[in-house]
């Protein structure tokens, strides 16, 4: 019996749901990790006299690091580095165990031998923010103009926008995402200080940086984060395998130089529903035209949809899906026969 | 050769310095595992109509819950599992591989055979703030009075209160703490909204919650967090085998009952130069005080203050100083002592 299915539910339906699904798991055995740990990326130093609204609490801070967690298996072999950065209103929490307590892509792959990289994006999670205009127009020194900007998905908004249903409530058919545990979905859910950090977000960098340091990794990027690899490639090329990106927001313009994109394979990957949502069929559709760019350019760009490859009612959040398993070992084969 | 030998410095330097470090470290065997994952405890629905400064940006969130990453070892045996909870402007980061990159104490306990669950308390890292007064006081629908508590730790300030030295830039003699990654240290720091949160702490009934899972754990607490612990067990002693405080900001008040602190095993550590700071030694006296208050009641309470038992340098991170590990050796055969 897997240790999940204990730690989720507190009401006893929940608990007896999850001890279900736990139940329905193929048992796993142990593997085996050569280290592990975390550390952080960029950053940089500012001052500030507003660091709280006491008196005299003025000094220097850190701010615009990223976070990031690594596992390396005892098995390595020669698998690329995989690095996992999450999308909008969420955390690196994305890749690790899903709302019903099963395993994580983070831990399939490095089951699968790859050495494992999760960031949260600069300014969520455990990679800080900045507080310091809060305090300043608290404490009547800066017009409320300043105060960061900062959103917080609706549980109503993201029903809609991560294809759980076409409307609030409602369910799309046949549906894999495990709506038993959607209040602990909720919970993975934070504010987003996005419009608050300067540009490039610090996150692009870091992605350069750490691509840099791996010689040679796959950028896993989903939704709001879709452009960061490709941003971090026209930077640099330097250590970026290869890139997939999952439901990405944007994909570059076909009007932008395709010169950085054709120097390793790309996928990007989408779930199912897409042409009843507005806004997907458009990123699917502008993804598309970023492939016939690339590729007309010399690139390896596949575009493809989860239902085309058998794949059938998946969620945004398809990493979390009840299948998530499955098409993990999908990728992981895409990934071996494409990047190697 | 340890991996964290390249992964801390961006500068030659640093990198230089870091390799010299790595390169003392002895090496050390894979581990199994045979579970991991993170969960959430606690948490509850709020209705806002400013989720964002955008029109309609009503709805439902989640907010006051706490994120927990556990790692169950392959060989469990029958060691208690730990749990983690970490100080001020602070997260769970603090348990993890230290600045200059050595295994954290979360690895090396894992590495004992205890499970190990990291905490990242309520409106910290991976836990949820909530930010709907900021938008509320940016659209003019409140007073700035409204906006949330939020302050953040210069390094000024944390370089006396972690007692890296007595005033700011000069070092304690002998200290432990790893000043060549400093730079790294601060990045571990985050803004803290813990004065935005409601009473009590989230974090406390998230503890109880854990703990009666658990079916027997030992809190492990540090600084800001040290009461928790204690609170938690007013509320139950359900589940939990036993509490070390490591320089808790506040001990249980000799006057409060002691009955709840009687029925475990409980540790108060203390570092180095504590005689020299003000703030320190007034907290080492307390939770003296408290100390004799639980054992005249029956109780088995230690206060140890590291240099006497041989340890000396040691900060107020003293779990990230150089000699952190051997520290956590001794804490592991105390708890194996004391606790079982």
């Amino acid at each position: 019996m897997r240790f999940s299915n204990w730690m989720i539910g507190i009401t006893g339906a929940l608990a007896a749901m999850m001890g279900a699904a736990a139940a329905a798991d193929k048992p796993l055995p142990p593997f085996s990790i050569a280290s592990q740990g975390s550390f952080f990326l960029g950053g940089r130093d500012i001052q500030s006299n507003t660091l709280s609204t006491r008196a005299n609490s003025g000094g220097t801070v850190t701010v615009d690091q990223v976070y990031v967690r690594y596992q390396i298996p005892a098995k390595a072999g020669k698998r690329h580095p995989i690095t996992f950065i999450h999308g909008c209103c969420l955390t690196g929490k994305t890749w690790e165990s899903t709302p019903d307590g099963r395993m994580g892509w983070d831990e399939f792959f490095l089951r699968q031998g790859h050495p494992v990289y999760v960031l949260d994006q600069a300014g969520r999670g455990r990679s800080a923010t900045d507080p310091t205009n809060i305090n300043a127009v608290k404490l009547g020194q800066a017009p409320v103009e300043k105060l960061p900007q900062v959103s917080f998905a609706s549980h109503e908004g993201a029903w809609t926008l991560f294809r759980f249903g076409a409307t609030n409530g409602e369910t799309n058919p046949g549906l894999q995402f495990p709506l038993e545990a959607q209040a602990e979905f909720w919970k993975q859910m934070v504010p987003d200080w996005i419009g608050a950090l300067p540009t490039p977000n610090p996150t692009v960098p870091a992605l350069s940086d750490l691509a840099t340091r791996l010689k040679g990794t796959v950028l896993v990027s989903h939704s709001q984060s879709g452009l960061y690899p490709f941003l971090a490639a026209a930077r640099s090329t330097d250590g970026i395998a290869g890139i997939v990106a999952i439901e990405p927001a944007n994909c570059p313009a076909p009007a932008d130089s395709m010169a950085p994109y054709v120097k390793f394979p790309i996928l990007v990957l989408f779930g199912d529903f897409v042409a009843q949502s507005p806004v997907w069929s458009t990123k699917l559709k502008e993804c598309s035209a970023f492939r016939d760019a690339a590729n007309a350019a010399g690139g390896k760009v596949e575009v493809v949809a989860l239902p085309d490859v058998g794949f059938h009612g998946n969620s945004h959040m398809l990493m979390e899906d009840r299948n998530s398993l499955d098409i993990a070992r999908w990728l992981a084969k895409w990934i071996d026969g494409h990047i190697g």
